[in-house]
């Protein structure tokens, strides 16, 4: 099994071993929680730490977006960034400085600043790990989360499902991709989709104007979709077609056998915003050149329904990722 | 080569790829540097972030112990923490809960709330590895650091060398150092001392007297004594007789030939305070339960002289950690 672990696991055991409580803890780890916030006397300070093990050609750029996405869910924009690496025995410095060149020149796009962590090498990984802490601190008094969304608030995807997941198969399975008869171009345009992965700039664009956001990774769109009606007690309606999926992703899944909806996204923003408010929430975005597209509403109750093809389905709980299932297969 | 990362790559690849610049940043990453202050108008955040990948009974209690050690070396209480859990594929909730356990129970013995992080599995890495984030606040103006050290001042020890390293060792060679002739009561001691590896709540007592404080880890007692007399621009007159050595260290170190003042001591507090408030100091340590010893002073230009066996000695550069050589040549 590889990924994140299973739900009960982290209820039963992880949020059961916190150590010592405190009341300046607004939002708290949780099942679906992006960050988390802390309360100073005025302030607010919001804080993500992420691990990236899977990458390697763009661990330094992943491993700076994984975790300032989180921080810019809130609303608040990531500021400081601390990072830990940790390298085989060996790692040469051609390749140490080739990561934090890329994880700098994506920090400095996004205006933020790498102010500590610690470097070390140890035999007990075969390939680097990033681990990134992304801070963030606003003075506002509303904190988003994927928790705030209302019956009757419209959802909005920004940008397109699968993006992550897509680029992820196209580098781990390139060969294999390349004998069941895909393009080289299309494989190659598809690994790039790894440039796309941040959702700070959109996140922080829509955050005047929406009620919750929230990043699908694992479990893809769909679960993405469930995990925010779950965290703000809601049910909801969306027509599947409508989502958008690049034709590199049809593609590639198609061949695989894949659902595109339950592939990991991270660089796909969901958010629900009221009625009034949506027109002008997708004019800003696509004026700042991203794809905003309503796919659906807010409903009261706890069924989450997709129209797929002219039928109503239920989800019932977040979907597997096919990436593990794609990967454990074929990889 | 395991452990840190050399100083030259840190100064030359790491250091200069930190993204964007920030004025808020008022303790920045460095050598010899424990952690990160960032000044938010009137406010003060301090924030460490370390992996433990070494450790493996013990995972828990020193993921939390490294990362808060880091943050009360300033002066302010470590409060919040962020752990990121990577784990072998195939690792049971027993071990889950197990390390899960030990790091709430260290978080609530040091009054710490863990807020956040990741879990997950990953085939890259061999045993688990858990990195931390401590953050901590404080409204005061003087932030403690290793760099403030003045001339005239004594520099005082807090506990014993080696601490860190003879448990290390202790565990890693049990084998060896049985074979060896140790006794069997003395290895057991000796890898107890893991217990022994937090140094916040003496470094809280000493806050209030000091002048700068740094805990040696890799490089040891004179490694550490190295970098915090050259974060202060000092020398120093230390005279090594009078550092405390526990038993066992002394005895494992012995046999297999390691300088014990050479050898990775978390656990081990260095401070510099003035001569008036040396004995205030001292007393307020030991009261608590602590062991405080003046060790030596300050001095002027840079420096750094011992004293052993009557003769001076110059330490010309932090000595590399006796560990490392240990295990190499007997794990």
């Amino acid at each position: 099994m590889l990924g994140k672990v299973p739900p009960r696991i982290l209820r039963q055991i992880v949020f059961r071993n916190l150590g010592a409580p405190s009341n300046r803890v607004i939002v708290g780890p949780g099942i679906g929680i992006d960050n988390t916030v802390i309360s100073l006397d005025g302030f607010k300070i919001i804080v993500s730490m992420d691990p990236v093990t899977g990458a390697k050609e763009n661990l330094g750029k992943i491993g700076v977006d994984v975790s300032t996405n989180d921080v810019a869910l809130s609303g608040a924009k990531p500021e400081f960034l601390l990072v830990s690496l940790i390298l085989p025995p060996g790692t040469g410095e051609e390749s140490i400085r080739y990561i934090m060149r890329q994880a700098s020149s994506e920090a400095r796009r996004l205006g933020v600043s790498i102010i500590g962590g610690h470097t070390e090498y140890s035999d007990i990984v075969e390939n680097p790990v990033f681990v990134g802490t992304a801070i963030g601190w606003t003075r506002r008094r509303r904190i988003i989360t994927s928790g705030g969304a209302k019956p009757g608030e419209n959802i909005v995807i920004v940008g397109y499902a699968g993006v992550e997941g897509t680029s992820i198969l196209a580098s781990d399975l390139e060969k294999k991709l390349k004998n069941m008869g895909i393009p080289r171009v299309i494989i190659k345009r598809a690994s790039r989709l790894v440039k796309s992965i941040s959702v700070v700039k959109q996140a922080l664009i829509a955050a005047d104007y929406v009620s919750a956001m929230h990043d699908p990774t694992e479990g893809g769109v769909l679960g993405g979709i469930y995990e925010m009606c779950e965290a703000s007690n809601t049910g909801c309606l969306v027509d599947l077609s409508s989502i958008p999926v690049r034709s590199e992703t049809k593609i590639i899944c198609e061949k695989l056998g894949l659902d595109p909806l339950k592939l990991i996204s991270s660089g796909t923003l969901l958010a629900t915003v009221g009625r009034d408010k949506t027109v002008k929430l997708v004019e800003k975005l696509r004026a700042k050149g991203f794809k905003a597209t309503v796919i659906g509403r807010v409903t009261k109750g706890v069924k989450k329904i997709c129209l797929f093809e002219g039928r109503e389905m239920e989800i019932e709980e977040p979907p597997q990722d096919e990436l593990w299932r794609a990967l454990s297969k074929w990889a």
